[in-house]
């Protein structure tokens, strides 16, 4: 193939494709020409796992939507797993990364320093670290959220001296050996060959498929007891909000009385933010409603803002107990994403991003209302600009992948979560035109309200 | 920031400074201005480490060379840990990444079918894997060469049923909990909590601190003892040339035994390719040599070109025994990288780059060739680009840190390996200019020869 | 052995008849001056217990009396931990002892047939298996409980080819590195290097120092949740009575619900009745009031009936998955226990025996009924042969340790329980003379509610 | 005992005088039918293994005579895999036991002092650690040799703070989970459950079924290796004559490099002389011929003379870093084998019981180098008073199985060792009448050496 990467201009012609495509059309739409997969079937491994659910090509992408090589437009509800909170392409980063490939900037740095880096750093700590009072160390673990919450564990042994971790049921932490430990599905878990021997305790969520639990008190009765069999962790891990396991957000209350509990007893807190955090759920780091202050913060998805690996361990600094190189990788200086990330940092200190932002939450949550109100049994979750709506007793896995199906016929990606994927994930990007919002509300209320 | 980023012409200037900064200087340099580091110190986490042997702060890159901010030009024979293989910002590959930002192709795209990807594919398999006779299914594991490791070790642990890895002193495989369970490295083991509570046996390596060993006898005397305390394992892990373990490679001999030993146990044969692999210590991989075919391969570092976060890992298709989704990871579809990674394949049917490569393989054999003549104590090993120089029995690490701070004040980056920091690892650009290597050698032979 | 034996002073009148009663008796060694320690301070670890909480040098025993060399006597109200429950040197297991001995029979037999272990089979069958209606085969595992529980957990991972297992807060069941996993005390598991690295997920009991708990409503959340970070696991392993807990019953109800919920879900129940059974918490077995039928059961302490090590693990005899000589043991055939435990097993058909048993459970229970009514801040548990006083929120550790010491002044042995020791154990022999019994509870209620 | 009791078919003269000795013998129960073996089928578990090579059912010992209810008589080569050192029911051993009985000395006492205790540590300091310069604290571990090593990794791991432990291929230290970890058996390590995720390092002993080894030269390799993957390890354990392994004694060369290289480095050696001590295989541990002192040393089998359950672990008084009550376990105080051990530690001061068990040695060398001067493919070891038939290159383990049949069919009792059972393990009693000895022999030469 050679015209394959030729640009195609923004600004064209996309709207047209997408109606016909998918969201006006009442019934399934026309077929395009089949994707060449061939390639994939032949040389890439059975493990690939959204190519199937959403089999087409993809070829560009921009803001919310995303540009098939067959013509088909789909509106992207999915952001990446949540790792395109600004949109595809957002034009500002796409400048600053486009001048810095010009300009032969250091693409590949280890952990030397660069003005890029030193860039990210300085971006980082006046649009997201100061105005909010934090006083964080940063390490850039590896370029992926495993590669934080593996060093997040690091730290937090080092530093306590001591090797358990307390970890949520539900909670999804990552692929690598050590993240896995800590991530509770069974499936990931069995392929891993994780099978329990790390001193890992698990704990029900506050909110699961079995309904509410007192997490915070079995944690403590467990810790007060010294016949348990538990010890005292180094550290307690938790996504603010499990998104994996189906956008289940800890209640404010849950969360102090979390930090409270580790923090009486000398265990570190973790808070994992991968993907609740980057403005996803509420601020910029989803612990903050809470009024929290975690011990170590994971970060990393829409960190870049542009989609390219990154990812940050962050801990108070008088955690910082590594020696020089215990923790390393080739690629935890990843310059172009450094780059996008100092741009997306400032749209931080940006009124408009703030408004569209609010816009996006607020429209979710209308929706989420209406379903809510529409059909009690569907129960709807969410915060910020993140919807789960948990189709558990009301149709299940199989109305979910329906609803799905539909979506995508339609010209929208949106994904599932849950443990038995009963849960629609609803997010956009947090700047996604208001418009280009409605229409995909649009096609999930007629796929969920209308049971077509 | 405003200015940063502004390009600097890669035509311009870089050999004065150079000259003035470093190479042709009979004693120390000039010091430049204090570089800003402030904000690394109070911002960044104490593990950072090559900015402490190298400091100073980057701008700019282009082929061999490295533009620090303040006005210093270096020749990096060190290539971001094998990342760098075709140079920093190669034109090819620039252009290419260019235009598919310009166009707004799809820059991130978990494992949906992408033509960025699909391109890559086509591209690996046309230009690497078809023309050695090599037939593997490809999985994109994460973007680091840690996920490719922790990818095969699953992998091979779910399709022989077994979880015992053997693995070899020296080796290093990745500071995840799993790679980190087979990476020897007693330093990175303790702060990662790793006490050898892993089913994992380490056996000497061919070649080490400890002089040659019979890998093979010890691994087929505790195999073929039903007492011997070590079970049939999963899998063997190797890198046929260890780089951090000090530039060790394996001999043809050695391997053909220990893949002859592995396959007639029905144990898959890991080689990671990591950082020994892309045309580093020989052809596309290291094992070609022995004319070997591993059950399983790594591969990350320079497979993007550019210094992107990318990895494969690479089995034979009867191996391929995942069920979809059992592997995840946000970043396993890094569309940068698969660009770049595209026209990097390219270059393996382009005859300038492999007379590049050779030449500057031959340049280095030449060095290594009169080092080990001037000064026989001085131990030289080496395969293709790669030279190691191992100064255990001359002068050792601290010999070895001065050479390398006399490079560093003359305008070298040279990085160094081995159990104490005794080995000067030397891994210019395949594609490096052979009068910069020139250079670059001449820089090291007066620090190594003439005992400055 | 008479009532003459009234515990004193040590100055005092039991001195001559105890003294004539040991020293002159055949067999013993000659008298050493008395409380002759300095052999075990010099030479015996530190690691002893039991010792530094009674200070004397016994001799002889009979019933449920204890003779010190130095003239002392006691009445034991401990035990042996459970082992003697049918009282010290019973004469009709004394006798066949003896006469086995006498007559050359084989001492130790390994796991060969002998016509000792034959007796014992058969009569462990008549007297206490077919009255139950249980059919279970028995393993020798060695010769102490935590071989039993070391076999029953080996034998349910090796049935159900699952490794997990399910274990109990405040759980005991023994020092031996597998038994050590299962077991909640704090101390004992660091001492023993167990740092929650085997794949054990603890459980609050139902009852516990933090109050009562849902154990099985968590057990089957965790279990139902296919991310809740717990596998099905081989087994669940309890006691039905947690004893070193600080003597807890668990409910009749607690129990069928933990039998069903395991039973629905083909995970075995292991329950270990080493110091709960053998008549001391009710029928032979604890469990049997719940009317449950564990897969597996670990019998061990009073199973000789005189204090000699031996133990059993039972299970189902769909279970026995083991191939001859999968676990072995050098002392598997302890022939004196079994020649004592034929005899013992006899006694369960013996109704003289039975009323006996009954007398003591009512005194005890009537004592308890009398020290809650007496001091309702006090708590008082029992089953059976044995009655928990817990002090814990009536004085705690520091009330219980003066009683225990009033009592040792004044000739009666009782021992401690729970996380600190703030549990009185009172566990007299099943056979003990009346009037000893009610000797012994006085000497407790003076201490305990008369507030000396 | 008299020589009258010559072994010959059941049907024969002997039966007579048996039965009369065995059947109206005091104590005994009645003789039932020849070979009920019925009630071993229906109620034990098949794990049960010596009673399938020797399909017997015996009542009586007396030295080396092992007596069955069917009237056949056995010389006992075996000697409870090492626990009748001192012959069955010596009479000695069976005085003192039978008078502690009768007085009703205490029979179990946990770990509280007794007079037996006392005794026994008496002796066994006066008797054996004395007159060999040894000053060991002793702790009662528990009653069987799995404890003793259960016991020594602990203290070993407490007295250090590692967790690491190298052991030898083809030892064997107990089928506990701990003690099984450090074992080398392929079969018992899968029965338990233990697939190398413990922290031990196995590496093969001095001569196994590979050959000749350098343990030591790998050892020091892999410590001396900063990244060989090994941490320095809390001890190595190691049997000074591996016995199961195949009666494969070490050199003392060999064990005084192991203390050398251990010492050095402060790692602990533990000498595991369960099997190989109490005189088996030359002074009272085997390691004495080599003239080194290790740091922990477990004792069982023979320690009681009885065949009672009774263990020791032995360290240096400084290692005594146990808090009280850190391990546990009830039946510590097995107080009838305290009272036989202390007869048998006497027969250490006692000329006669030298001469007896140097004889034994002598005779059995003698054999050995018959046999290897007779079948020069035999390879034969030994050490004092076990001798080592290796029959793997000379018909193997069929060989010996035919031996060891064609011996018990003729009255002998001898087991086989070595990783495929094909190796002759001859351990009379060292007290054996040399007059039964050489009958015994005399049945192993006709198997072996003519052929039948």
């Amino acid at each position: 193939m050679t015209t394959a990467l030729t640009p195609v201009a923004p600004a064209a012609a996309p709207t047209a494709p997408i109606r016909s495509a998918g969201a006006t059309a009442p019934g399934l739409p026309d077929l395009p020409p089949p994707a060449d997969t061939a390639v994939f079937d032949r040389g890439e491994s059975r493990v690939r796992l959204y190519c199937r659910t959403f089999p087409v090509v993809l070829r560009r992408a921009k803001g919310a939507r995303l540009f098939a090589e067959d013509g088909r437009v789909f509106t992207d509800f999915f952001c990446g797993a949540g790792s395109l909170n600004y949109g595809h392409n957002n034009d500002g980063l796409k400048a600053a990364l486009a001048a810095y490939v010009a300009a032969d900037g250091v693409a590949h740095g280890l952990d030397m320093y660069t003005v890029a880096k030193r860039e990210f750093l300085t971006a980082f700590r006046t649009h997201v670290l100061e105005p909010r009072g934090l006083e964080y160390t940063a390490q850039f673990p590896g370029p992926t959220g495993t590669d934080a919450v593996e060093a997040a564990l690091k730290v937090a042994r080092k530093a306590t001296g001591r090797s358990g971790v307390i970890a949520f049921s539900g909670g999804f932490h990552g692929m690598s050996r050590g993240s896995l430990a800590v991530t509770g599905n069974g499936r990931a878990r069995r392929a891993g060959g994780v099978h329990g021997q790390d001193p890992v305790t698990f704990v029900p969520f506050e909110d699961g498929p079995g309904g509410a639990f007192d997490s915070v008190g079995l944690i403590e009765r467990l810790l007060d007891d010294p016949s348990s069999g538990v010890e005292t962790p180094a550290a307690v891990i938790v996504e603010p909000v499990q998104m994996e396991g189906g956008v289940r957000p800890a209640s404010a209350a849950w969360l102090r009385r979390l930090r409270e509990a580790t923090e009486r007893r000398g265990i570190l807190l973790i808070c994992d933010e991968i993907q609740s955090g980057c403005g996803r759920t509420g601020d910029f780091f989803a612990f903050e409603e809470a009024g929290i202050v975690p011990d170590v913060v994971t970060v990393s998805k829409s960190l870049s803002g542009y989609g390219l690996p990154m990812s940050l361990t962050l801990f108070r600094p008088e955690l910082d107990v590594w020696e020089p190189g215990e923790h390393t990788g080739t690629f935890r200086g990843n310059q172009l994403a450094f780059v996008t990330a100092t741009a997306a940092a400032g749209l931080w200190s940006d009124e408009a991003f703030h408004r569209s932002r609010a816009e996006t939450a607020r429209a979710l949550a209308e929706f989420g209302a209406e379903v809510a109100d529409r059909e009690p049994a569907i129960r709807v979750r969410g915060r910020g600009a993140v919807l789960g709506i948990d189709l558990a007793a009301s149709g299940g896995g199989a109305r979910a992948a329906h609803v799905q199906r539909y979506a995508f016929d339609h010209g929208l990606i949106v994904e599932l979560a849950g443990r038995e994927d009963e849960v629609l994930k609803v997010m956009p990007p947090l700047t996604i035109d208001p418009a280009e919002l409605a229409d995909g509300i649009g096609v999930l209320r007629a796929a969920l309200l209308n049971r077509i």
